[in-house]
């Protein structure tokens, strides 16, 4: 299904084992970023098509890292798999690749962020551990960066309900080195998640990167302790644009701990003093949280249907919906001028569809 | 002017002595609240006609008064007198009578309250102070009650820019006898406004109806450190029932000083770091305070003008406006009449009027 060229067939969302080794291959090359990876995907039509074109990282070396991170009890999630989260599958530049290691259950319930500064107030983490307690046992799995401060306070209260680490270095890389513990517990206990190689250190400019997976995952992201200019006000900006609810612990306005804090609820954010400011806005899950679809190496449903349940009535780019349905251009062009044809699908300026 | 019955002519906006030593009379009677005092006017068209018909104490009761009042440097600012705020006026519940001492050309310029808890942390008296002095600087006169904690700081911090302390007892009285100094500082360097009667004691039930009086006077209030159930947080309710933007400084969801603080901020007050963020919004007012018009015996303009200049496009009820402008419901009839043979007025349902 994936070895013509781009105009063959649709990719579909649950990609064969060479097609995967393709996809490895390709994200794992250098200067090839996420919004690359998918570029390449769509404009070759299949990562193995990509794989013949571009230099790209030997077969090897992906193997050689999948059986790294299976020794550790791991795997590799690709984008299009079926424990693939959806949310986070929704953003332009969404991992092509996530290395997991834990429990993939916790990847199908319902997610929220808990961030804030790693020199925290006693308060700030005490606040973190009651908020992050309080939507656990109310049914959320609480998303962190496994930091000092707030994100480790939020990932231990947690712990008991449902908690998922997203690192900046490869899911091997223990950091910061006082959280060792936490992390070999959360991974037991809990979920590990990378988005970065096996054996890469955790580089500066990896935290914003990890930073937008962790609000990616989550229908909200909850800010505590954060400072001007901080990391932590810079995720909930960037969380804010990917449409997350931004809920905001507030704090004294002579506490620069909070300065940043203060004026995001100036902006908007959802001033938040507990749990249940959060679930007063958000509801509460269902109790029942959702079974993990089992990963299956056929399509579940024909491509037509995936891009029928992708689109609404408000005009979205064909680029987006390929990229959405991981669909590639030509594929993407049969179905939607069938769907043309069969009268449900409506043409707009800047190549854009809509249902009828 | 005022001798006649209710339909002889209108109530001007100065009333003469006889008039006003009426109304004097009439606000000082027993069961004669401000909204009753209003009613009693439009009813009988003047203080004379009512105090004529109704129980009302002896004149010598309020000569009495008024010579202890300008014994202690004091006058009396009568609903409609020239001096009397216009702010505080467009209140349906606006006092009939001020007992006030010191600068009354205070009362002529932009006012904002600073109010909050008694028991304020040391934290809260110093952003108090900070803003006070801030609004102070930038041109605003700063109103409070002069109680314990936040009212005393900001009035502290105000008196070289200008500040004006609303008390519940009477003008003479010293309350609370902590602040006794500052009183005296406040009715030397500022101004000393109260509603209640000379000699009466501060009662538990005067403080709430003090506090509209603080708001009723100011362009917005700041809140600082109101827990829940407070008289604070009492205060910026009504204060938003009657227009005036509020600005609350938040605090940690742990300190139970800011839970009636962050819930307003949550039901939309607006969240407030410092005085710059209070000018963002009212904006500087004139560096040229705008003089106080000079107290007068005589109409300062006819009665039509001054409806005139209450009306606009939007439908007021008839009975607002002559409570607004101080006229007679058969004066008002007359006017009202008058403008619609000239074409300038429209009439809706529910006796209201609008400009056409």
């Amino acid at each position: 299904m994936f070895d013509g060229p781009a105009t063959d067939g649709p990719a579909t969302l649950e990609p064969d084992p060479a097609e995967r080794c393709a996809r490895l291959r390709l994200a794992r090359s250098a200067r090839i970023g996420p919004v690359t990876f998918h570029e390449a995907l769509q404009h070759f039509g299949s990562a193995r098509a990509a794989c013949a074109r571009l230099a790209v990282v030997a077969e090897a070396e992906v193997t050689r890292e999948q059986e790294a991170l299976e020794r550790a009890g791991g795997r590799f999630l690709l984008i299009g798999d079926a424990g693939y989260p959806a949310a986070l599958a929704a953003l332009p530049d969404a991992p092509p690749v996530l290395s997991v290691i834990g429990d993939l259950a916790l990847l199908g319930r319902p997610l929220l962020a808990v961030v804030g500064a790693r020199e925290a107030s006693m308060a700030g983490c005490r606040l973190a551990g009651e908020i992050a307690a309080g939507l656990g046992a109310a049914g959320f799995v609480i998303a962190s960066g496994l930091a000092r401060g707030i994100d480790a306070a939020a990932h231990q209260a947690a712990l008991a309900t449902g908690t998922m680490a997203v690192l900046a270095g490869g899911i091997d890389q223990v950091y910061p080195p006082q959280n060792a513990a936490l992390q070999a517990e959360v991974a037991s206990r809990g979920l590990l998640l990378s988005e970065s190689p096996w054996g890469v250190a955790p580089v500066a400019r990896a935290f914003p990167r990890r930073n937008r997976i962790v609000s990616g995952l989550s229908a909200g992201v909850v800010v505590i302790e954060a400072a001007a200019r901080s990391g932590s006000l810079i995720t909930a900006q960037r969380a804010a644009e990917q449409g997350r609810e931004v809920f905001v612990v507030p704090g004294s306005p002579l506490d620069p701990r909070y300065a940043g804090s203060n004026s995001l609820i100036r902006d908007g954010a959802i001033l938040t003093r507990d749990a249940n400011d959060i679930l007063g806005v958000l509801g509460r899950p269902r109790p029942d949280p959702q079974p993990l679809a089992k990963p299956s190496q056929k399509p579940v449903e024909p491509t037509a249907a995936r891009v029928l349940a992708a689109l609404g009535s408000v005009p979205t780019a064909v680029d987006e919906l390929g990229r959405r349905c991981q669909v590639s251009a030509a594929a993407m062009a049969e179905v939607l001028l069938a769907l043309e044809l069969e009268g449900r699908l409506e043409r707009h300026r800047g190549n854009r569809v809509s249902l009828m």
